[in-house]
């Protein structure tokens, strides 16, 4: 019992310590621990079941959307199927893998919602849903956002006191437009720090390291945040000028976040900016 | 000391399991730990005390509200008494409890509000508030809510990844009407999914598996949620319809849920639907 | 490994029990968890960089906004200088630790938003911002407040269960004005309890054990909490009467609060009211 309770203990743990929610069916290991985790779900015989991936995320499809549902979710008709991913942790990392998604598969975001979640950390969860006329369609929606969940959870970094975020796309697509503005086919990024106070040094770094176009600043307070303790920046530009200020901010923020607590600031799986 | 800590870690995370906080006077022995929790409340020798209950809850009576919080509370001032119960978890089981609370007793429902809560979880918390012209109608209100919600957590699933909720009146009344809008008088039901991907899907089941009038559909971002990480569907009409769609839902809800952890779901107290 | 984890998980739990969190360079030791704990912030060579202090608090200094950052933040132009204070948990505390600020120092209050947060617990964390003309007066700002929060926090007791915090001044100033409309030079307090029901009842205890004049009531469910699990009193008056109504108060607080679990009721610091 007590063994087990552990087991549970040190689950919690992990998780809250930013790192990935383990899902493999076999006891994990402790040597494992480190290792960047690739998400394998348990198995689901029910057809809607997509996957699972970091972050309590899961991947779901409706062939053929309830009539009064289609009402409920205010969505055009034409969409039969729809594709469902949403999460307990992250929302930047969601968006970012939904616009691959919606680049390389013949879909369309339909909703992108941020609950407070996080799972009593500072930040966001998410319900992103995407829109097909054929199911196929839908379900390969989800299976890339499901497969790029492990590259934009890179450059989250996360420690008990609070967590960093940067999302970097070269060519910004139809989620990040309907989610932040993002201008549709420029570069695109955005820096995310909590507590919220972090967040706006994080902006001030940014906007001075490069000559970034700002599109949005969002706080607490401002309604951008679903009062999450965060600040998020977003801006687009030249290409360098983008990701220049990402690694200035990134820099900036792992010393600032570094002093409230003394756990080693990790990416959460591999930086990719 | 490390023992007196590790008892607080149990504690803190059992609760997180879903299971009930316990508040027995007594240490807690382990061999309790799986048996369905009635609470004993600690001993408190003010009036205004009523009781406490699972999800941290707490049910307090006052017997002459003061004329300022009257006007504050933007209560009608025949009420002379208010019962209040809330909790940290919880809002559908206190809700559906407190149904049968006007049902019971000679009182209103004056307020039902739903804060961002769940100790960390996906879901919410709870305020109710009860007005009465009789100082015993407003206790016996919150007496009855507080005995009801051992059977109204029944069907509440949880684990560390989130949580799955549904409940079932063969007659609605007016607190329902207040938070949910269900006609009075009509069976009525909910499905509740959290992360809120799970809750879509399960609003899609519900509707599908039987002939039910949908009353409303809330998500993180559409307002009805407080921002929390769920989807829920509020439904009513033939009794066994409802019920079908219940039982179809919470039968989708296990397998999806049980995708994102090992743990083991099980009902919070008993299922009673 | 085991070890390491076990202090990880230790650290968690010592932080939701509302102690502070530990920030030393050098490994905590048992001995030191029941003691006052002043905050030593790791060193950081960034020229913003403030302190830290406890409730996860960060205190940070822009000498020069950037134009852009101004625009986006509303600010008056006038205001090269910001001073910037958050933190994960607790609001009052720093709002009132905010008020001696800006009475001690030549800034002005810009901004005070309420994030929800508390690290899985029931209430706030905070985002503040100071201006001034002057770097030197941002910085000093920034300091009065991360000094002041060791007695700020003085009247907030908390458990796994919830939490209770009460606040005095004898005089307040534009912080509090800013963030609760107190009346600018009169005694100004406040009650907070959560689970919000408990809250409720300390509003009652408060408005009937002085002739206090009531300047705001906050609920889950009508703005002015961010959707915690608060309900928040806010009132001034003659200094011994709001002293009066805050005793009254946080009397019966701890014995309801007490009903929830058997964790003993302590100051998070030393009680100053």
């Amino acid at each position: 019992m007590k063994e087990d309770l552990m087991a549970k203990i040190m689950d919690e743990v992990m998780k809250k310590m930013g790192d990935a929610p383990k899902q493999e069916t076999t006891p994990v290991k402790e040597e494992k621990v480190e290792e960047p985790i690739v998400e394998k779900a348990k198995p689901c015989s029910l057809t809607e079941f997509v996957g699972t991936a970091i972050g309590n995320t899961i991947g779901l499809v409706i062939a053929n959307v309830d009539y009064n549902l289609h009402e409920l979710m205010n969505i055009d008709k034409k969409f039969r199927s729809i594709g469902i991913v949403g999460g307990r942790t992250g929302a930047g990392p969601h968006i970012f893998a939904a616009d691959e998604a919606v680049k390389a598969t013949n879909s369309e975001i339909l909703l992108i919602e941020l609950p407070r979640d996080t799972e009593g950390g500072a930040g966001h969860g998410s319900l992103i849903i995407f829109g097909a006329e054929d199911v196929s369609d839908a379900r390969r929606a989800v299976e890339v956002t499901l497969n790029e969940l492990d590259r934009t959870f890179g450059d989250v970094y996360g420690s008990s006191a609070g967590h960093l975020e940067f999302q970097y796309t070269a060519r910004a697509s139809y989620a990040l437009n309907k989610a932040f503005n993002a201008p549709i086919g420029k570069s695109f990024g955005i820096t995310v720090g909590a507590p919220a106070a972090i967040g706006v040094l994080l902006a001030d770094t940014a906007v001075k390291a490069a000559n970034v176009d700002v599109v949005g600043y969002s706080t607490p307070g401002n309604g951008g945040t679903s009062y999450s303790n965060e600040v998020i920046l977003t801006f687009s530009g030249d290409s360098g000028a983008v990701r220049q200020s990402i690694i200035a901010a990134r820099e900036v923020g792992k010393q600032l976040l570094g002093t409230l607590s003394n756990e080693e600031l990790k990416s959460s799986t591999v930086p990719y900016i």
